[in-house]
């Protein structure tokens, strides 16, 4: 078996950081994990699941719907409370009047992230991703086998004109004719906390409308897991609301950070020219996501659970939003050339370390941490594309998500402890 | 945006025949339908799996981990639940020695079909297949872009001696480093309702351990969906329990039609070497199923509920079978040159017409049945691979999973009227 002759496909897929990781975690188990993007477990609606369940799992003919097979992209019933949900958080009634079929429900929405990959891309196509961006997304572009292009970003986001300037690069380079898509996670972000702010939001659709052409369509997936977790700012219209021509942007949201990744659910919203290739391609996957989770989400969303769970969810990881700036302040505020985005949201404060100290898996600075000092991160380089040779090497995701206050400011004196090691050793 | 150009994965996934079919139901609501691969809706054990769901969601720790993000091949302590139940069907306590790694928990087992095939097959690679076969695979094949070989099969399932004979044809041919597997619905296989007989089981896995070598690998995927649906007959070994060198035969399996196709839940045994390719795949594209479904599944297994369960829907089905089998008897009986298999589990009927009457979405068949006499089926067409050109067109599935015994008398009565009907004008 060792002579087993794997596809290209599963050849590209290895080597995930995310296992990486996982195993770093699980050898040190007595380690503080600011690596990990899961959420807080407090938080769980455990409770407001169970009394979902009760009211769908009424013994009728509608109950037992609930276990039978779906449709593919999710049955219409639910679609529609999905479409309704949308309609409110873009505060738009003409949500509402979407084809339905447009709407997609999938095994969160990293699913949709594979599926549309898998639907675009083929070996040499590009994507053009913030820098830094999600590293799962990374991985699963790996897979497909794109060739990915990072675009200059700062604190607020993709910076329009610096995408214009990328795709002209690559059009000057002949290879206008493989770009393919652009990745923003539009919502305080994974890796880095930032939103694209208010005012390149048009901007950036607009480019990306500009370069789009008849014979050669670019789209942007805008992927809006973290967007309801806002604790401070504005509330921001979408990118794909920008999308007069609701062909550019495909839009993705989960309730994996707001209810319970455990049900794993996530919606989508597709361009015309994509509903039936995605569909196909999930058809032969799983032909519909688990249902009942669909159902327990689509009645939470209806009984006004879910929108009540959200408010005390975000007055939670406000709380610990605030332990870990408070704490990054106390620790790290008197060590040079150290920075850090405060977010307004979502579960990351993404920290720059003086340009000489790694972060990665090899260097002294991440044995130190989770060998010594036991606390553990998501080193930064895994959020660029690999064969980007000019990556900072010298970042880490820290992240609120899982731990306790207490122990988020216990990760951060840990974490100081050991940058201090480090920069005094070197 | 007509323009877009999809990936070669997206497009050789295109042309469902399952999108049609569904179509046609969609078009015809007041079709019987012998067509549906659902499972009875009268089945579907809502209280059983509230009971589950409240035990399982305690509101404590443990409760609210069902509700987090597990492993991408799901939490051990449920892999460990999965190993237990598979133990007892095979009757075999050494099965619970198996490192839980092998184990892996997948969104039904048509994902692990999907997975399987990404991680093995490039473009023009091999698979075996019998004839007929599950229709859904053949397309999960065809994106892929798998060359798909039909096996010699009789009522007794794929024949050993065939299969080595097409493995000879192809070594023969040059083709020997482009087969990777062979697949076989082994239980009451949908769609002919067969089973691999006792007696050819082990030969079979022999026959594919005697091609299998170091430099060329050959797998057995050993779809076991319909299992435990068993009405009548012997309790089979798995193919899977002839594989000493736990190499060969990947076993799957699926709680979609036992329990509830809306959980989503199933279960595979690897082969080390396809462990770590798969999980990699799995976690590109969802980093774990449902967990929530596992944990209900896993505490329905843990309770005894499911195997009280079980025995009620055999007890249902085998209702239905007989009802199905008796009005084939009444209606089929005097039309000459009808034949048909009498399964001994499952969900289907495989009906052969006389070898001029056509039965595929073109035929005057289908139309007559759906447009004028109300019923529909699975053309047996589409359960052969399309690039055979050997293959029957005079054959039906009929299923007896979703519709009542008297439904199932009045489908069967409109089918003949309307096999009578062309069989007259023709």
């Amino acid at each position: 078996m060792n002579q087993l002759k794997l596809s290209s496909s599963a050849g590209r897929s290895s080597d995930q950081a995310i296992s990486y990781l996982m195993q770093a975690a699980f050898e040190h188990p007595d380690c503080i994990s600011l690596a990990a993007g899961f959420v807080d477990e407090t938080t769980l609606p455990t409770q407001l699941v169970l009394e979902s369940a009760q009211r769908v799992l009424t013994p009728d003919a509608q109950g037992r719907s609930a276990l039978q097979y779906g449709t593919t992209p999710g049955v219409e019933s639910l679609r529609s409370v999905f479409r309704g949900f949308l309609a409110q958080l873009e505060d738009n009634p003409a949500v509402n009047e979407i084809p339905l079929n447009r709407l997609m429900l999938s095994t969160g929405s990293q699913q949709m992230l594979c599926l549309l990959s898998q639907a675009l891309f083929e070996p040499g196509d590009i994507c053009l991703v913030a820098a830094p961006t999600y590293f799962v997304y990374l991985s699963v572009l790996n897979g497909v086998g794109a060739s990915i292009v990072p675009v200059p970003t700062d604190e607020n986001g993709i910076q329009p004109d610096g995408l214009d300037a990328t795709l002209q690069t690559l059009a000057d380079e002949g290879r206008r004719d493989r770009i393919k898509l652009v990745y923003a996670v539009s919502y305080y972000d994974n890796p880095a906390g930032i939103s694209v702010s208010a005012d390149r939001r048009k901007q950036l659709v607009r480019v990306v409308q500009n370069w789009s052409s008849a014979e050669h369509p670019l789209l942007l997936l805008e992927d809006a897991a973290y967007r309801e977790l806002r604790y401070h700012g504005p509330v921001l219209p979408s990118l794909w609301s920008y999308d007069d021509t609701q062909e550019t942007v495909i839009l993705t949201q989960t309730f994996s950070k707001t209810f319970a990744p455990g049900l794993r659910v996530g919606f989508s919203v597709l361009p015309k020219a994509l509903v039936k290739p995605v569909c196909d391609l999930k058809g032969n996957e799983d032909f519909g996501s688990a249902r009942l989770s669909q159902h327990i989400v689509a009645d939470a969303l209806e009984s006004g659970a879910y929108a009540k769970h959200v408010k005390q969810v975000i007055a939670g990881y406000t709380v610990k939003r605030d332990a870990m700036l408070a704490a990054a302040d106390e620790f790290f505020g008197h060590i040079a050339e150290v920075s850090w985005i405060h977010p307004d949201g979502g579960l990351y404060v993404w920290m720059t370390l003086p340009s000489e100290i790694s972060t990665g898996f090899d260097s002294p600075l991440f044995h130190y941490a989770t060998e010594s000092a036991q606390v553990i991160y998501v080193p930064g380089e895994l959020c660029y594309p690999s064969s980007w040779d000019k990556r900072p090497r010298n970042q880490m995701r820290l992240s609120f998500g899982v731990e306790s206050p207490e122990n988020i400011r216990q990760g951060m004196r840990r974490l100081a402890e050991a940058v201090r090691h480090i920069v005094d050793s070197s």
